[in-house]
């Protein structure tokens, strides 16, 4: 893997334009043993001869054997290693819902739960209390206050919701409240260094603060928190790549995520013709597009095989004349990780990658597909080389040493 | 990646012969998309039946995504890890224009400049100055004394020189004097740690007495000092390998980096045929020969596809049955980097690479070419695991535990 310092340190600007397209969840599997996966079941021409035009492979978003949250498989597809910059799930919880988190934000994911008499939990998701239900609770949670802090509560889905705290001198990192049994009371909130003690004490003064507004309420009369974590501060692709960077896509987490390394998040609608629209009107502002669809990845995560061949299909027929037509000097087609129809969840197999430009020495790699991409010559790689082989085919890094 | 201590840990002592064979610049790309790479244009039979025999594969010589200038490629095709191993400018260029660097010896990378009654750069290559001044001015430079250390200057190109400080308890790290910016004075050289004090203050001393000298010079009447570095005294090959070595190179650089790792450097001809001659003289002598071919980078940076073509098909008659007839146990085939004439320049591009023994396991390549080898039994491979893989076909490892 090549170190994102050193890819850093050998960045030269120049006016070519990059546009990493990732199609989520792309890579499948065959329902039938000997099968075609979802990819190679679609008919896909254009894709087809950009493979043919350059150059493809597969990649690991985190390792062998390792299937990755959404999370890390964007951050190493954007080049930072998602094994050294583990983000806490409070953080991803915020980003999902599309919190602005700023920096230095603490974010800690809650769940509602039922305690006893006793205080002991006797349900760990207060019986999946509706949507409906949370959001009027994280309502009545809004009016807790703490010193020297901004308190933000965010409903997520049924009995889950976020808290932030907003302020200075909030370090981590901080232990988990939930005891992962019945029969316990909530822990508290323990600094795990002496540093730790200002934001343990304020989450321990919100948790017993929301005790009291819940004590009356059924089944949800308490709190547990979980991943509890600071924005991490990331450098900006600005920062790493010298990039005016962009992001086009409709779901909060994928904007989120974009916007930890510091990308303009444009606006968007849905559609996919809406996010090929969004990047025309902005092609002119920005040297780096990631653009991102998300549509494979929930028919994956359905179960529903055709429905993903026919999302693929889409994209080949409406996206990618689209992209091409705005001439890219460098344009990466992938996925994060793989979500087979199959497995109805996301999965550790590799995932295509193609890269066209006209450096990329081509292979012979005739389609774009799992089994075409294994035999081409980018070979096996780390999603993380994406970014330094993008920059490299963009004519942008320097010769490292004489 | 192998670590080098764990291959010099393994090495068991034995007489056969290991012969690396490095193609400047091998490594190219088509001038068209869908065209043949100038080693795909040759006519390479020779090459083609090593190819055939032996086992094939490409090579990283950094990283994916990162052109390697010829030191750090040189030192990971000898198994030493560029990464680990950055090899300050100023070391580099010494070796460049065949300095021959001590261990210990302090280099710097030095530049001409012009600078205003202020003190203050207002060109900072004093106009290009033509070669011939700058040897003028380095002349007036060697009058130049400091205490307790012996004191080179050599001219290189144009406005360009290089300095060495040699003597005892010379340490880096330090900083360089270059602004980088017109309308400021250069800068003092600052020790980054409190063991570098000598060294700063002996080269501050030699800038104010060249400032001195300088002074009435126009346009050159000033100096900048960059890449201030010490030769970082690697273990030699016969530390890590237990091989006694030789390099048979005519260019300056790559004799310096051979001799950075303790080879012998032997006196040899510019030509092809005067290097093989030289290879069959010193046969007897050594253990392991670094032969290094210079001409087909230097057309691939003058954009002449079909002269590096042409110096390809030399090679191939000329050099490979010369290698061939002295029937090395292990004859390695390769390139330190490419340097498509399509780029005119060294590129991230991985390069081709052959292993030829008798215990190779010979893969399906029918060619020596980038196509070939892509799909080769070595598959993808760092620059730094060739050397293992030499010396384990020279059955000069030992089992690595019980």
């Amino acid at each position: 893997m090549v170190d994102q310092r050193i890819v850093s340190s050998l960045v030269v600007p120049n006016t070519t334009k990059i546009v990493l397209m990732v199609v989520d969840g792309l890579g499948g599997l065959p329902l039938e043993p000997g099968g075609l996966t979802e990819l190679e079941t679609a008919q896909t021409p254009n894709l087809d001869t950009l493979a043919r035009e350059g150059i493809c492979g597969l990649h690991d978003p985190v390792g062998r054997g390792i299937t990755p949250g959404s999370g890390p498989a964007h951050l190493a597809l954007f080049g930072y290693d998602p094994i050294e910059h583990q983000i806490g799930r409070g953080v991803l919880e915020a980003l999902g819902i599309g919190f602005q988190l700023q920096a230095h934000d603490f974010a800690a994911r809650g769940n509602f739960c039922t305690v006893d008499d006793h205080g002991l939990i006797t349900d760990r998701r207060a019986g999946r209390i509706p949507t409906e239900k949370g959001a009027e609770l994280v309502q009545l949670l809004r009016s807790i206050q703490l010193p020297g802090v901004d308190v933000f509560v965010e409903p997520v889905k049924e009995y889950r919701f976020v808290v932030v705290l907003r302020g200075p001198d909030l370090h981590g990192p901080l232990s988990e409240t939930d005891p992962q049994r019945l029969g316990a009371t909530p822990l508290a909130v323990e600094p795990l260094r002496p540093e730790a003690e200002r934001a343990a004490s304020l989450f321990n003064q919100w948790i017993a603060q929301a005790r009291n507004l819940l004590a009356d309420h059924r089944p949800a009369n308490m709190v547990t928190l979980r991943g509890l974590d600071k924005n991490p501060g990331l450098p900006t692709m600005q920062e790493v790549y010298g990039l005016r960077a962009a992001a086009i896509a409709a779901y909060p987490m994928y904007r989120g995520v974009a916007r930890l390394v510091g990308m303009d998040v444009l606006p968007t609608g849905e559609s996919m013709e809406e996010e090929a629209e969004t990047l025309k009107a902005h092609w002119e502002g920005y040297d780096f597009f990631f653009f991102h669809l998300k549509k494979t990845d929930s028919s994956g995560e359905d179960g529903d095989f055709e429905g993903k061949v026919s999302v693929i299909e889409q994209v080949d027929k409406v996206v990618i004349p689209a992209l091409v037509s705005l001439q890219p000097d460098v344009l990466v087609i992938t996925g994060d990780h793989s979500t087979p129809a199959l497995l109805r969840s996301h999965s550790w197999h590799p995932v295509p990658v193609l890269v066209h430009s006209r450096h990329c020495r081509s292979d012979g790699a005739m389609a774009f597909s799992e089994s075409e991409c294994a035999k081409g010559g980018l070979g096996r790689l780390p999603a993380t080389d994406i970014m330094p082989l993008a920059m490299a085919n963009a004519l942008r890094l320097a010769k490292f040493g004489a």
